[in-house]
Order: structure tokens, then sequence, then C-alpha cells
């Protein structure tokens, strides 16, 4: 009998920091298989993959992943609770013994975290602050324990995640090495960086400084592919915010506190996405937070559909191995695993995971979703 | 005292057989003053005007139309019942003495049509037929008059909308000559060619050919303006059909019959607005029917919206002429003369003009309504 070590991505793009995450992962726990549970086309700071997912995939599997299943819209453009709950669900269902994830500082007590947190309620707020600054706050008050860090505030929310389902997974943190998560710049020493500075230098045009920072495959990726920003969805979310209706905006998931008005008045006057997401910025309203929302706006998302549980399993590619760990498993899995998907799966599953595709496809050209067969990779 | 005469246009662009109706209109009339009420950025068969509403206004008065009216949106695409309408209503509203327009054939008796016409009900329509062909079939069996040549059914539309409205306009066909209406190509003899040949030969860069049959300052016009096309909007187009809701879909104006749902599977599989509409295209409804629902998806338009009649004057341009004949009639308007456009001006008046407005501003940058005065030209 094989085991997994599940790990939560979004490979935007692949790189050495992940690969090393990767082989910890393995080292530490003794794991024969690594499951990916990896956001698709959109991101939880509410913006593109820079890269399909397909392209993703590949590269993650070529790189000793084993599995990658895609985590649903609803779940991975969220706020880090909703994001990581949904993560740890599915990796749950894929039947993993570990769920193994970076921390700034792995050594925090979550337990403590968990238990002295504050109810998430309405009343739990100030109209000058983001939410998840407050709530750090309160943390902070009650348990002196600082949790700022992005990679430490995902690790909370997966230890939350796991205790409220009766802990299924034994929870594998992993120190994070060689690179600042909000570094935006390539440093040069080392041969580790954020993603985000990897993605600032090709979307810079310095796609020769990336090389040594990513695998090969992930290098051969990023000379093959054009970058997708949101420059490329600015026509679209423009287009939708100055000609829906307010009446139409007002039912978008987290648009709240009449933010359509905003939202529209701004859209009318800018003329770039950059100079749009200025106008827009507020105190209360941090850029992932506005970002998070036009990604919304472009899927036409509505509250029903976001605050869903994940209930499907998207496979996008295997290994060899990752296809023995499959036949293992397909027999007990509780969640359907989609492999193909017609209009049928697209309307009973996968209708949010569609659009998301569809706004790629109109921009890459390439069908994300229909006549797509899972990658099968290596041997 | 002076008097005007109205006409009704697209003026898509001006050419030389718009000056020959004009140049006729005032010579049978005996008039002072030429009124054009034009439709703005997108024309009664759903198309996007050729170049935006402020040069296709310059170009009028350079050519002795003396003060130019914005046909509203909601009264400028629509079938030739609604449009001729509104047109009348707006010619009335400028105190014009008579209404001039084209016709293929100008002796047509339209009192005759007029008394014999069928209720337009429910009832009246079979589901592989357009309406307007059943329309006219009705007519000919009980008159014996055939009405298929498109000026002659505007012709009766205007006469309709006079009639309705107690005859308050002088009704004045002029006979079209030189041009079949519906002819795609340039003729090599003659000065007249339709305007549906001069885009086609816009759009197919044979720019030089068009020199002969339009007025000098079209032909500036027309060398200095990138020419817009139903392809510019076709991302937003596929854009909404793909990610809208079909609950959404189905609340847009002529969303009948359940084709919200063919639009999106087409737009899902087309990647051009050509192969979009092939593959809409059906018996039942003509590429005007299709093309107007287009236009409609893109503005959000709702029945409410647009089944309303035009209850303002937006002036677009004016010459020295047409200052006097204003301020002459001014005083006695019934309807409010828009010649300054603000937020509040959109919200009570100009909502889906500035919408349409927008739709043209997203591709060729040029502010359509907010910031604009009336054109004041020649001396």
């Amino acid at each position: 009998m094989l085991s997994a070590v599940g790990i939560v991505s979004e490979y935007n793009p692949f790189h050495n920091g992940h690969l090393y995450q990767l082989q910890r992962a393995k080292q530490i726990t003794g794991a024969d298989i690594v499951v990916a549970v990896m956001s698709g086309n959109w991101l939880q700071r509410g913006e593109p993959a820079i890269y399909d997912k397909w392209e993703r995939t590949r590269a993650a599997i070529n790189n000793g992943v084993d599995i990658v299943i895609e985590l649903p819209f609803f779940s991975a453009v969220q706020p880090s609770h909703i994001f990581s709950t949904g993560a740890v669900r599915l990796i749950t269902a894929m039947n993993c013994r570990w769920l193994a994830f970076g921390a700034e500082n792995p050594n925090i007590d979550y337990l403590k975290l968990i238990k002295n947190q504050p109810e998430r309620d309405a009343s739990f707020r100030q109209f000058d602050r983001p939410y998840a600054s407050i709530f750090q706050d309160y943390l902070k008050k009650k348990t002196g324990i600082q949790l700022n860090q992005p990679n430490d505030i995902l690790a909370f929310g997966y230890s939350n995640a796991n205790f409220n389902l009766g802990s299924p997974l034994n929870l594998v943190p992993i120190q994070r090495i060689g690179s600042d998560h909000n570094q935006d710049k390539l440093s040069p020493s080392g041969l580790i960086a954020s993603a985000s500075a990897i993605r600032n230098a090709i979307h810079s045009d310095l796609v020769s400084e990336v090389n040594k920072f990513v695998p090969r495959s992930t290098f051969s990726m990023i000379q093959g592919q054009r970058p997708i920003t949101w420059n490329d969805f600015w026509p679209l979310l423009r287009f939708e915010l100055v000609e829906a209706p307010i009446s139409q905006l007002h039912q978008i998931y987290q648009m709240t506190e009449g933010i359509e008005y905003r939202l529209k008045r701004c859209a009318i006057k800018a003329d770039t996405f950059k100079t749009f997401l200025h106008l827009v910025k507020t105190k209360r309203y941090t850029y992932t937070r506005i970002q998070r929302l036009c990604t919304y706006v472009l899927l036409h998302a509505t509250e029903a559909q976001m605050l869903n549980q994940p209930n499907y399993l998207r496979l996008l590619g295997f290994s060899k191995n990752g296809q023995v760990y499959l036949n293992q498993i397909k027999n007990k899995l509780k969640l359907p695993l989609i492999t193909k998907v017609n209009e049928e799966v697209v309307k009973n599953w996968l209708q949010m995971d569609f659009g998301a595709g569809m706004l790629f496809q109109m921009i890459n050209n390439k069908s994300q979703d229909y006549y797509r067969h899972p990658l099968i990779i290596g041997n």
C-alpha cells in the first residue's frame, strides 16, 4: 500500500523553493506519493495564473508531484480560512496521511491560536481596516503570537480546518528557506526566490535571470508561453463594470457596503487596470480583496456559488506512480473523480472552474476543460 | 421666422447620396434649415457605427445639415416601426414643418398601407419566418402593394408614425437615385454608392476607391479615423455570453424563445464574430435581429429601458444658421434640450446613450459624452 503526503499549492510558477518543499515533505514523512491540490486558472490573491493550469500541472509532475487535483475556483479564490478549508477537504478526500506546508515560523502553537480565535461574525469588524489585520491583532492580544506572515496565516488555516474535521491529517510544517514571500526582486545570491519575484522578472522581460531559480522544465515553460496578467482581462472587467446595472453588480459575491458604485465610477474613469486599482483603493480594502472582487465580477459569481465546499476531485494529471495510487484508492473515494468534462459535468460540478477556464481560453485560445484529458507524464 | 425640414439618418458615413437627398429636400420644401435626427454610436441593424457620432456629426454639418440631434439608443437600435416612431417624434419636437426621406418607390400609397396593416399582436407570427416578411406578405395580399425595399419600409414607418401623431409633419418622399441600398460593391459608373458598399471598401482597405462617392470632408474623416466593426466588440460580447448566467441573459430585451441557450452555446464554440453569427443563424432569425440582440447584450438592455419614447433632445452639433433656428425655437420646446452631460443627466436621460458611447470609448479612447459639447461649425 502506497502512502501519500498532500501539498497545497499554486505553482505560479513551480520554482526551486517548491522543489525543496516537496523533497522535504517526502523525506520527513517517508510518503511514497505526493498529491498536490493546486489552484486552477485563478489564484488566491485574485489574480490570473501566469500560465494556465495545464502548463502548471505539467511542470509540477515533471518535478516530482505524482497527482495534481484542481482546487475548485470557489475555494481557490477566497480568503485564507476558506481556501485552506477547501484544500484540506480535498487532501483528506484523496486519502493522504499527511499534509505538508511551508511556514515562516513552523513552531507556532497552532492549537493555542485555534482555541483563542474570535467568532467570525458581523459584529467583529471596523470600517477603516481590513478584517485580517483586526483578526491578527486579536490573536496577538490573546496568545502573544504574531500571525502576520502569509505562509504562517495559511498554516494556521490548514491547522484550523484539519482540527474542525476531526484531525484526519498529520500536519507537517516545513521551514521556508531562502526567500521572503513578499520580496519583489530576484536576489543575486541563492537559488531560491519568491514566486512573485520570478513573475515580476518574467513580466519585465528578464526571463534569462529566472533560469537559476527554477527547475529546467519550468524554464522551458516560461520560454514557450506568453505570461498572462490582469491587463489581459482589464477590457472585459471594465466593460462589465461600466455596462452592468448596479443591481446586477450588487448580486456579486462580496459586493458589500455599496462598493459597486465605487467600482463603476472608477471603471468609467480609468483606462488601465493599474489606474483602476489605485482609484478604488481605500484603507478598508486591500489590493487583494479588490482583485478578488474583480475576479468575481468577471465570473458573475454569486454568494450561493462561492460558499460551496469542494464536492468533486478534478484530476489534472498524474505520474506512473500516481496512477498506481489512483488505482489503489479509486474504490474508496467519497467524492467523484472527474477526468472527462462534458456539458453535463460542467452543469453538475465544474460550473465555476469552466467559467474561470473560458476566461483563460478567450485570451490564450487553448481549451481548458472541454476535450481535455488528465496529463499522464513520465514512467 | 426660419422654417426647417427634418431628415432621419445614420450617415454611416455621409456620402453623395445623402448630399443629394439633403439638397433635394431643401429645394422641394424651400426650408431654410435642415435638422437631422441621427443614430448615435449604434445603428438600426445592430451594428456599431463605422465612426463615432461626433465624427459623423461633423461630416453632416460640413455638408449642409444645420442641426444634428441624436436619436436615442432605445429608438435607434430597433425594428423599423419603433425606429421611425422615435425619429418622427423628435423631428416633430424640433418644430420641423416637413420630414423628407428617401424611398425606392416614393409614389406608394402610404395611407392605404396604414389602413390595411394587421394588429401587431402575439398571434401574428410563425416560428419559421421573420416577423417582417409575414407582415409584408399580409400587406401585399390586402393592398397589392409590395413593401420590401429597406427605404420604402422606413418610409411606411414614418408615414404611419406621423399619422398616429395626428400628422404634424408634411411628408416629402424623395426618389433614391444611383444605388441599390443593398448593393455590396462600389460600381465604377456614377457618383453615388450605398453606404454599405462604401463601408465594405473601407474595411477592405480600398479607401482610395471611396473618394468619388463621398464629399471631401467625409474623405478626410475616412483617412483620419480607424473604422470600427463588430470585431472590436466580439471579445466583450463573447465574454458576456459565456460568463453571464442564463437567468441574466434571459432578462435582456428581445431574448425570447430560449435563444439565450443558443447564444451561450455558440459563444463558447466560436472564436470570431463571423463564425458566431453563422452558428446562431436560423430561418426564424435574420442576421439583423441577431445583431440587434447582441447589441442589447453588450448594453445589458432590458425591455423597460428599450420600450421608451424619446423624451429629450440631445444636441450633437449645429451650424451658424442652426444656432439662429435654435434661438428661435428654444422657448417653445416641449422636450429638454441637452447640451451638457454630467452624472445627473446620464441618470435621468441618457443612461443608454451613455452606455452605448462608453462601449465606443473603450475601443477608440475618445470620450463620447462626459466633457463633450455640441460641435459648432461654420459661419
